[in-house]
C-alpha cells in the first residue's frame, strides 16, 4: 500500500531520532557526525539536514522530547488525592519505569547538556526544574503534615532524583530483578530516607 | 634555582593531566584532541606523545589515578573499630569530600568509560568493584547485627553511591551550604535509608 509523503516523513524523522539517541548514548554527542547518522538511518546527509538543520537542533529536540515525555508521564501517573507517602511512592515508581524504558534517551539527556546553546540549555533546565519542583512539593507536604522528616528539601530532592535515575546505570531487564522489584525496593528505601514508615 | 630534568618532567606531566581533566570534563573525551591539549598546556604535540602515546592511554591513566586515590582516601579514613553506622557515616563523608574536591576527575571517570579498551575497562571496573565492596561489607555487617534494615545489599549500595556521587552535579562550595553541611545532611539521610537511628 502506498504511503503518503507525510507518514514517510514522520517515519524518517522517528528513525533519525532513534538512531541519534542510540549513537550518541554509545559514542557521545561530539563523536557522532551528521554523515555517520545519515548512514545509520540509510538516507543522504542532505535529507537529514531537512529534518534537523544542525546537530545541536537535533540534540535539543531529543532532550526537549525526553523532558516533555517525563512530565507528561508524571501528570498521567500523579495521584490526585492521597497523602505525601503515596504521592512519593508514585513519583519514584513512575520515574524509575520511565527511565529504565528510555536508557539511551536518559544518557543523552544527562550527559550532553554542555553541548546546548545557552538559550536552549535554559529551556531544558526550566523543564527539569518544573519536574523536580513536583518532588519538592511532595516532600514539603509530607514535612508539613509530620509524615516526613526532611532536613533540607532541595538536598533531599536531589538525593532522591540521583538515586532513582542511577538505576539505569546498572539495571538490565533480563537479569536478577524485574523493574517492578527494583522500583519496589527503591520505594521502600526512599520512604525510609524521608523518615516515613513503609 | 635550576631544576632537574626529572622535576620538570613531573611538572609537565601533572600539567597535562590537569588540563586534560579540565578540557575533557567540559567538552568530553571525544571532542578534545591531543593538539588542543598540547596548546592548552603550552607544549608541542610531540612532547605530549612522549608522556602519553595515545589519548586512550591518557584517559586510562586519569581514571586509574582517580580510583586509586579514592581507594587510598577511604583506607586512610576507614575507622578500624566502630559499629556499622559509624563506618557508614565515615564512608559517606569521605566519598562526598573526595568527589567534591575532584569534580573534573569525577565527571571524566563517570562519563568516559565507553572510550576505554576492553582490558583497561576491566581494570577500572575491578578497582570500582573493590571500592563498592567496602560499602557492601558495611551494609552486610549492619544488617547482621540488626543495626540496619537492608532489603537488597547490592541495590542499597548502588542507591547510596549514586546519591552521594550526585552531589558534584549541583554542589558549588561558595553557595548556600558548606561541604561539611552537605556531608552531614547526606549522612543523616543515608542512615535513615538503611533503617538506622541517626
Amino acid at each position: 500500500m502506498a504511503r503518503t509523503a507525510g507518514s514517510n516523513g514522520e517515519k524518517t524523522e522517528a528513525a533519525i531520532r532513534e538512531a541519534a539517541l542510540r549513537l550518541m548514548a554509545r559514542h557521545g554527542f561530539e563523536a557522532v557526525s551528521m554523515r555517520q547518522l545519515a548512514a545509520e538511518v540509510g538516507v543522504q546527509p542532505a535529507a537529514l539536514y531537512r529534518y534537523f538543520p544542525t546537530k545541536e537542533e537535533l540534540l535539543y529536540t531529543l532532550m526537549r522530547a525526553h523532558m516533555e515525555a517525563l512530565i507528561a508521564s508524571w501528570e498521567a501517573a500523579r495521584p490526585e488525592t492521597g497523602d505525601a507517602a503515596a504521592r512519593l511512592a508514585a513519583f519514584v515508581d513512575n520515574h524509575i519505569r520511565f527511565h529504565v524504558a528510555r536508557r539511551h534517551s536518559t544518557h543523552v539527556s544527562n550527559m550532553e547538556l554542555r553541548s546546548l546553546s545557552p538559550a536552549r540549555l535554559s529551556h531544558i533546565l526550566r523543564l527539569r526544574g518544573s519536574y523536580e519542583k513536583e518532588l519538592r512539593n511532595i516532600l514539603r507536604a509530607g514535612a508539613q503534615s509530620d509524615v516526613f522528616r526532611i532536613e533540607d528539601t532541595a538536598l533531599t530532592a536531589m538525593a532522591i532524583i540521583q538515586m532513582i535515575t542511577g538505576v539505569i546505570v546498572w539495571f538490565r531487564p533480563d537479569e536478577r530483578l524485574s523493574v517492578e522489584e527494583v522500583a519496589h525496593t527503591y520505594h521502600i528505601m526512599t520512604l525510609r530516607l524521608v523518615g516515613a514508615a513503609a
